[in-house]
Order: C-alpha cells, then sequence, then structure tokens
C-alpha cells in the first residue's frame, strides 16, 4: 500500500482537477486529502514535507506540485 | 480505457518524478510519454491541448500541469 497525501487549498478548480487526478491513481494508493484553509494545523507538517504550494501530492516522501494553469474562463 | 499523454522535455529531475506519478496511475491508464525536446513536431499538438508549461499531464482534455519544484540540491 502507497500512502499519500494531496494537500490544497479549497479553490474549486484545483478540486475538480484533483479529483480527475485522484480517479486515475491505481486502486493500490491510499490518498489522504487534507485542505490547509480548513486545517491550518497542518500547514508545517506539508512545509516538512516540501511543499512549497498547493495543490501538491506527497508520495514516499516526493512532492509533485500541481499547477492546473487555471483560465479566467474557468473562474467565471 | 483512459487515455492519457504526459509531454516533458527531458530534464532529469522531472523525468524521475513523473515516473513516480506514473506509477501511481492505476492500470486502466494508458499513458504516452512525449519528450517535446526530441518530437519538436508534437509542441502543436500539446499547446492545442492546452499545455502551456512542460511537464503536463492531459486526460480526457484535461490539462494538469505539475511542477516539481526542483531545488538546486536535486541538480546537483
Amino acid at each position: 500500500m502507497t500512502n499519500a497525501c494531496f494537500y490544497h487549498a479549497g479553490c474549486p478548480v484545483c478540486v475538480s482537477a484533483e479529483q480527475t487526478l485522484l480517479n486515475l491513481l491505481a486502486p493500490h494508493v491510499k490518498v489522504e486529502v487534507v485542505h490547509l484553509g480548513d486545517q491550518k494545523q497542518r500547514v508545517v507538517e506539508a512545509e516538512q514535507a516540501g511543499v512549497k504550494s498547493v495543490p501538491a501530492l506527497v508520495v514516499d516522501g516526493q512532492v509533485l506540485h500541481l499547477n492546473f494553469g487555471a483560465s479566467i474562463d474557468d473562474l467565471k
């Protein structure tokens, strides 16, 4: 079982894109989703894991920073 | 079967991180990996798909831009 942690901050566009990614992940990957806006006490943990921006996926100590390039149109 | 396309430009750090992500993807996802440095004729295709930067994963018309935040240490 691979454990992963998905940090985000609640942006609707990002949540939608994250869902796409989470749906793609293999069944053997257990992903914990952490909303840092709601769980500010976990920001330090994210920083210590190497998270520089959100959304980010941390897997086996490796940080994958995700930037979905949301356009203005997506936000309308 | 979900089809996805991973565009990158050959950075060793990114290739390593991509491999981590590709290993996580579910078996029902078929990922084509395109090195845009080697296959410049596919840059237009990537642009038309909405790719603004690499590495990026395009899935079902949705572009996930990835930015691994490689540190200088990773590049040593």
